[in-house]
């Protein structure tokens, strides 16, 4: 069985934008006991991922240490004709990925109490970003 | 098809914890020929990755450089209420993932002859750890 | 439903393939309408990875950020006898992963515009990979 369904999101540039409860409404709709779901984005320069959800700061963190991973503008860039913050984005896209996939047990996503999950921008801009919700078991 | 079983870890702290052969033993419970396992982490602070298993060097150099990418207690944390290695597990479990998926052909994990599935734990201290296994097919 | 079929590809050492249109084969021949299509190595120093698919300096600067983030010959590795390239490949395959999965729709890879499917080679000698596609609805 499979179920999928997307929606977008603008982002008002770099930072997260959870979608744990997007994702979970999705599930529920697919009405599917026990499986996976794959929660996607169509894009190079954002991410989804899984982390810590009670104190905001976690974010900003990794914020901190992407920025140290890949910093605007650095002066090793070839691909620099998108703006400062674009091979930055792509970079941070490689560190944190472009999905994350969840167990799903009794109809629900098997999230644990402090796992929720986010959107990504890596863009400095905002931006239309499109996510692909496939649900299977 | 598909078929879930989860089990727990009690970590001894910081480090990895091969579980090839517990996943493996669930694939083959789940009697499905050809598919893909799911290894998920209900937890932020730790991960599950795959990496060589044949010299546990490899692992201490991942951890060497995990804690470059993200060392305990850097100034720059704002999330700093849960220890010094807390923000540090954070951005590891980031880096390294809360799962993996495996192809399962002829009712068996395909891996390569020199990849392991483990459990990495990123707090200081010991943890009890939840992982939920998946298999769809 | 499931579907699974592998392939190899001669690599010519550290650097990028793309493999795309080889996936995107494989997935129409699954005929499976609604899903999910894995893409995994079974080895532990190359990846598979998504990026942008238009200018090659990106895939050029990934690799020198991933140069820093896993030097060849860093002093600190223990894991040195098989070359100065080869922890540093493990700690790649760490950082952008063993597989990829990509949502399935109308029976098409629903990969975006600008993303690109690719077989990364972190050694840097030629070798022989093996990549294995799941496709699941």
């Amino acid at each position: 069985m499979s179920h999928q369904q997307s929606f977008d999101i603008r982002t008002r540039g770099r930072g997260t934008t959870e979608i744990t409860a997007e994702v979970a409404r999705i599930v529920r709709a697919a009405a599917i006991a026990t499986g996976i779901a794959q929660v996607f984005v169509q894009h190079t320069s954002c991410s989804v991922m899984i982390t810590e959800n009670a104190d905001p700061a976690v974010r900003r963190d990794l914020e901190t240490l992407a920025a140290r991973w890949a910093p605007d503008g650095d002066p090793a860039y070839r691909h620099d004709t998108e703006g400062a913050d674009d091979m930055a984005a792509h970079a941070r896209s490689l560190l944190a990925g472009s999905a994350v996939s969840v167990p799903v047990g009794g109809g629900e996503l098997l999230l644990g109490t402090w796992q929720g999950i986010y959107l990504w921008e890596h863009r400095a801009g905002a931006q239309l970003r499109h996510v692909v919700v496939t649900v299977l078991g």
